[in-house]
């Protein structure tokens, strides 16, 4: 994987190497730091150990993790910014975690008072000053989803879904529950056949195919990697879709003509808080007055900076918004939204299965990595596990109608009756 | 009714009252005034006559309406506020509408431009700047909930409930729609055999009851209109639950204790946006922290002032926000959102149902009122018809968890399966 960093970054790394390259038996400063990250790590039931297998006393109880740090670096990077440095020291394998990855790392969240200080004003503010141009948007695209459709078939199901699927009962299979998923989209949009439908960021195509097969539509489907709009057009040919489904690889800004429905799921993160307007203003553009839409996005309980490790190892400008932030979709551009329904829990539920199925996938994966590249994406799905089971994310499907629509349905009966 | 006026808006009164005693024929002058009202009338299916009955000329086609106005005032009015005047030309008699009246004011919402300007800029600000105190609070509560018992039981349906039905299907009676409000409300917050649940506002007791006689809850309600809050204690003591119900005469505020449930249903537009953080606070206090809750307002697709007629006439202080607004109550205070229904068609159907009782009851108002008061309120009525058509209002309805819970339900099927 390549890595984005900054220069602000990068003389940070160089730093702590710089203090790590002096390292070898813990001195009584490591242990006192060690005591003041024992601290820090509050009531979370952990044990911790440095790197010649001693242990850090602590007042918690209840232990059912051990936390190694095989480093100074570790240790000092966990002190001056744990959210950057968990990160770089788990993937490069100077810290270890033994007992179950997203248990302990819940259970982190759990203990330790939200992330705070002034990492996290300087990324609250650059949040709001980026704006993500079509070409970083192209780079940001290319970095995380152009690692081979061979990698991602190795754990998603067999539709090639990234992202939250929906369990209509929690013993559903991964494949069942992201069937169900692209379902309720169209039961939501109440699409009907032959309506236009524009779809920003298609992935591998799923949604795309389901609402031409299933549901009569007609979809152009933007999305700027390569890898995906191929692989979404052999699959369009091989169902007969291929005059239904317009996969198009182009940014969702460049959509033009009008449709009935405009729906985009799992795309929001990559927009950028400062691109909201300009998002609503493309939906504006292109659907009609009484048209519906479905944004569906990985969101907050309230506004928070993004986690600086995920920015820079898995999604470069990955901006996870609040309820009233993604309004700014909305509010300014005249639509009304509908329905709003959290799906955190089924996100966790799907995390869960891709992370079993990435731990079978380990020795491939490692063939066409490395390591570090393993480490990075167990540490990326646990973490997200443990985000959602948490609380600290959130998954909002937000539907919602132009502004000369009236309701799309009496009520949402109609959307369950066949569950 | 008592009317809350502010002296810059009885300066405003004054001075149009002024010029409207010159009245008498139209002069030049007052048909070039109406032509540059029938302009701002836009295409809006509406002739205008002058109070000698005289036409103004209109480019607009299919005219199904007539606006006549009876004086200067009229005039004078609709062109230096309109928001305001309308309703108090209407109210007075100084100006009439001949046709369905829903549809009038949903036509003229259709063909004029959002309000803007001065007056839109200075009640914006306002919006945010007032503090709504306990005792204010009172005063604004009695201003309209205190008309008699008698009054509301005109036009209401049985179980005396004054907030947005809900209809399973469109045919469905206004006494089964708002029957189906409150089991849906409860379904929504999955209650449970002798949790406790606090309500806050709680109108003539009709939720406080259901809950408690139909699931089994413990219920404080509270409510700051004396007239309610004894007819709501008659209600229970009559269903024999004045054990598991206790209804306080007193603000929101005053809640202690705690509970698993927390409700509020059309108690928000009271509130007053700068009061919402304080109201989360309210909520975070008194719910446990795997608590649920509900919070059900009118509210609007984009942040608008209230038109000022209802401020001065039906609501003083009222507010209505839009969903990012509503979110302050929420995401300061780590509550996360699980479930947002927009109700628009069915307050647009409520409100016809009360509308069509309300005029059935006009002479009983009369005898009650004057004729003034029975104009007020059939413009009220009829004119919120016409907003939730049109979309300028919709009703949120917000099911939220505390810090610390899980999801209420995995899907929302069950919600549904009654139905």
């Amino acid at each position: 994987m390549q890595a984005g960093l900054r220069p602000s970054a990068n003389r940070l790394v160089s730093s702590a190497d710089h203090l790590a390259s002096t390292a070898g038996h813990p001195t009584s400063v490591d242990r006192l730091l060690g005591s003041v990250l024992s601290r820090a790590l509050g009531a979370a039931p952990v044990r911790l150990f440095l790197w010649d297998g001693s242990e850090i006393a602590s007042d918690a109880a209840g232990e059912r993790f051990q936390l190694r740090l095989h480093s100074r670096r570790a240790l000092l990077g966990l002190l001056i910014h744990p959210q950057l440095y968990f990160g770089e020291c788990y993937a490069d394998g100077s810290l270890d975690v033994e007992g179950d990855l997203p248990e302990a790392l819940t259970a982190l969240y759990e203990a330790t008072p939200k992330p705070h200080g002034v990492h996290v004003a300087i990324d609250r503010v650059c949040a709001h000053l980026r704006r993500i141009s079509p070409s970083r948007s192209r780079w940001n695209v290319h970095h995380h989803y152009d690692l081979g459709n061979d990698f991602y078939r190795l754990w998603l199901d067999e539709r090639m879904v990234y992202t939250c699927a929906y369990f209509p009962t929690p013993d559903a299979t991964l494949e069942e529950a992201q069937l169900a998923k692209l379902d309720l989209v169209c039961r939501k949009l109440r699409l009907r056949p032959q309506e236009r439908v524009i779809e920003a960021g298609c992935g591998w195509g799923a949604l795309a195919l389901h609402m031409a097969g299933r549901y009569g539509a007609r979809v152009r489907a933007f999305n700027l990697s390569g890898e995906q709009v191929a692989y979404a057009r052999e699959c369009a040919a091989r169902a007969g879709l291929a005059n239904r489904v317009e996969f198009v690889e182009d940014d969702y800004r460049a959509a033009t003509g009008r449709c009935d429905a405009f729906v985009s799921v799992g795309m929001l993160e990559h927009v950028g808080l400062r691109s909201y307007r300009e998002l609503g203003r493309v939906i504006r553009r292109v659907l009609k007055n009484d048209g519906r839409g479905l944004l569906h996005s990985i969101g907050r309980p309230s506004p928070a900076p993004t986690n600086a490790w995920i920015v820079r190892r898995i999604f470069p400008d990955g901006y996870t918004p609040s309820l009233a932030e993604m309004m700014e979709v909305f509010e300014p551009n005249g639509f009304a939204v509908l329905d709003v329904e959290n799906l955190r829990t089924h996100y966790a539920r799907t995390l869960e299965h891709w992370l079993e199925r990435y731990e079978r996938a380990v020795p491939q994966v490692r063939a066409m990595f490395d390591e570090s590249f393993v480490r990075t994406w167990r540490l990326y799905l646990a973490g997200s596990i443990a985000g959602f089971r948490f609380g600290s994310m959130q998954l909002f499907q937000v539907l919602f109608a132009g502004p000369a629509s009236g309701a799309v349905a009496a009520t949402r009966a109609d959307i369950y009756r066949q569950e």
